[in-house]
């Protein structure tokens, strides 16, 4: 089943277009995990992995009756080494096993056979009867290497059935630096798009969206309008809601009129939520983070109602 | 010590301007390395990992009479989960062991704190004492986010003696895509350029050169003449010599008239040397490696000199 029609799907169950960023952060877990963590492991790479697949499971077990998605960002996991990656892998298969569809935050690229290698890293190979069998729903990717260096992603994304969201446009007071570089064919941004809407084309599904996608960041409303427009098949995978600054009404113009083709993503303001109130029991911070998505979802929710788009 | 002083005195002792890239490919290592990792493992990732640090360890100690410089490559580590990471950080420790310098060609990039996270996870963090103590000597980087998502590795490369390369101009057929497209203050590759000419302004060692450096391909030998003009402190790296197809005549360019100023990359050329000829023991698979690492020595070094950009 197509990526895009495997994430509608679940998008219409759970009625929510959230995306619960994974992205933990040692000093900012609860202290039961992190109590637990160190005196089965002490203070160290594992001891920090035990207490991230602790958390993560916490998480998950909260939010999975609300949201469809999760994406846990490499870049956390990486500080701890083989073991934050082993973490890594044990969450999305925790994820994967609730029903979640995984989106592997990694904003990779390189040259073709290194690129080939990556997308293999993520989304599995079969023909090695080396790799022990592992497999995230999607990824993202950079595309400063240009066409050669994405190729291999988009193949292997539809040939496995899985998904992609290539940068096109990032929420950072930066992004601007170079995706917003006028050129004689529109901004750098706005080639980027061009070139996703042709990966795009190469795969629609049923639900009339495709497997390959685009980043494009909340913190520019009028922008996604644009982008909305070039890339009319892509979903787009929405960053800077929440602890960046976007609100529902920021982000109506990601999606199409049919209710579909946005994912929002936030990680901060959802799974540290208990951090405002400075509680600590389980089912305190269990109760905040649960708290923090029916919010958000009723926030995208109520914001696409008022301009018509809400499916259901 | 300033990484680039650092580097600079290690090419000096070696007469080589080479870098080694260590992107071993389970499917083309020596027979006698997979049967040992595959009896102790079997085929699985540990199985790969367990064959990866043994080629690795076969290679470096191979090469580190005649190089200063390992570039282990994280997308074919990737492909083995945890394991694969595994055998990175302990190729990383035992290149270091044997007086190497590592570069980590990952080419990451993500928004401030993302970004943070992985200048992080390679250049360790003294102030987190969940993190077991693990340190490249350098980290590849893209720039498409742009200044604020540069920011933090600049900032701790230079606080923990380190080094970055920004990419700049890449090697790939469609490098230019993105990379050459013209804008009003020049090309995208020229302005990331002035980017990193920038950063590298403020941590110039007792060499001339900085510790923020750039990767520029070996495949345009024009444009690498004008990008040692517009980075007269940046070190380059240079990917593109040997499978790429580039030579010793065409990177004279990326060096500067006092001899340095550019590291040579070259990965399957080297590693997989000994395919050529079909050979398996442990004694020939090392004499082709050894073979091929002096042909690339020699192969700079003449064409430096016919510039008279030789040193030694």
């Amino acid at each position: 089943m197509n990526f895009a029609d495997r994430i509608c799907a679940e998008i219409k169950k759970k009625q929510s277009h959230a995306v619960i960023g994974l992205d933990p952060v040692i000093e900012r877990l609860p202290a039961f995990i992190l109590d637990e963590a160190e005196q089965n492991y002490g203070k160290n790479d594992e001891g920090a992995a035990a207490a991230f697949i602790a958390f993560n499971r916490f998480i998950i077990d909260t939010v999975a009756p609300y949201v469809a998605i999760v994406k846990p960002q490499l870049a956390y996991y990486e500080v701890y080494g083989a073991a934050g990656i082993d973490a890594y892998w044990q969450t999305v298969n925790y994820a994967q096993q609730k029903g979640l569809i995984v989106i592997a935050d990694a904003k990779r690229g390189d040259i073709d056979s290194t690129a080939s290698a990556y997308a293999r890293s993520f989304f599995g190979d079969a023909s090695n009867e080396w790799q022990t069998p592992k497999k995230v729903d999607s990824l993202t990717i950079n595309p400063y290497l240009g066409a050669d260096s994405l190729e291999p992603f988009v193949e292997q994304a539809i040939a496995k059935q899985t998904g992609l969201f290539i940068l096109v446009k990032t929420s950072n007071p930066s992004s601007g630096d170079l995706q917003d570089v006028v050129t004689a064919n529109g901004t750098i941004a706005e080639q980027v798009a061009q070139l996703v809407h042709n990966y795009a084309m190469r795969d629609i599904g049923t639900s009339g969206y495709s497997s390959i996608g685009a980043v494009v960041g909340a913190t520019y409303p009028e922008e996604q309008r644009l982008f909305r427009e070039a890339m009319p098949v892509s979903l787009f995978l929405v960053p800077g809601y929440g602890t960046q600054g976007g609100t529902g009404k920021d982000i109506t113009n990601a999606f199409n009129s049919d209710g579909f083709g946005a994912l929002i993503s936030a990680s901060r303001s959802i799974i540290f939520a208990y951090e405002k109130n400075k509680v600590q029991t389980g089912e305190e911070v269990q109760l905040a983070i649960k708290n923090a998505v029916k919010a958000m979802n009723a926030d995208i929710n109520t914001a696409l109602k008022d301009v018509n788009k809400l499916y259901w």
